[in-house]
């Protein structure tokens, strides 16, 4: 698995008021905006763990909560094949899988991990998408 | 506000049992461990948004859930103003100011705030790790 974040995707409640929030309040530029859907493009990321309850204290807010965290973090890969083969070294390492790879309606193949703590990876191939050499 | 994330921070129960997982089991290289906290290095992220209950369809999970999600986003900046100003101008875009900018306790200036959606977001500044011209 290369060291890569391709997504990370915000689960929101209406899309409207949220594409308002982040393009024109933020001014964050769009690269893609159509129905219910918008991708923003942004500069690297890192990935940090940190105990939750810190982090939780971090932000001032209490650390209770649970289900659905509204937040996916997508991984894309060169091929299909590669998604299967990632989502066999996540279980290996320790990770539940949510969904195994399979086709997608949006002409892609895609898979779910959940990782120790229950975060949500997605692997996907996007045919449309083409990876840069370096990956990004 | 540039277009950046700088981190996204997972919570996490066992640190260690986490590093063992990203670091060992799926082999994501660390530029910073220590203690309850690592740093893995990964390519260019984008941020997508997407109404919440489809997300939950597509990673088969239920939608069901609340309360602290167990991730925040981070924006570094290049300075203390800069967090300041930047609070100033995503309430004005509707957000909830969570946590005031102020002094942290390991030397930097953060604040956080939570989108329309409550996706927390923490806008620091870290005299400790400088930004690149082009804000990586």
């Amino acid at each position: 698995m290369e060291p890569r974040i391709t997504f990370v995707t915000l689960g929101v409640a209406d899309i409207k008021r949220s594409v308002q929030f982040y393009r024109d309040g933020l001014g964050l530029p769009t690269d893609y905006e159509k129905g219910d859907h918008a991708v923003f493009s942004l500069s690297s990321a890192k990935m940090a763990l940190y105990p939750r309850h810190l982090l939780a204290s971090d932000a001032t807010v209490s650390p209770e909560g649970g289900g659905f965290s509204g937040i996916t973090i997508a991984h894309n890969t060169r091929s299909p094949e590669e998604v299967n083969a990632i989502l066999t070294q996540v279980q290996q390492a320790g990770a539940k899988i949510v969904k195994e790879g399979q086709e997608a309606d949006w002409g892609g193949y895609s898979g779910y991990f959940s990782d120790p703590d229950g975060h949500l990876w997605e692997i996907a191939h996007n045919p449309f998408l083409e990876l840069k050499v370096d990956g990004s």
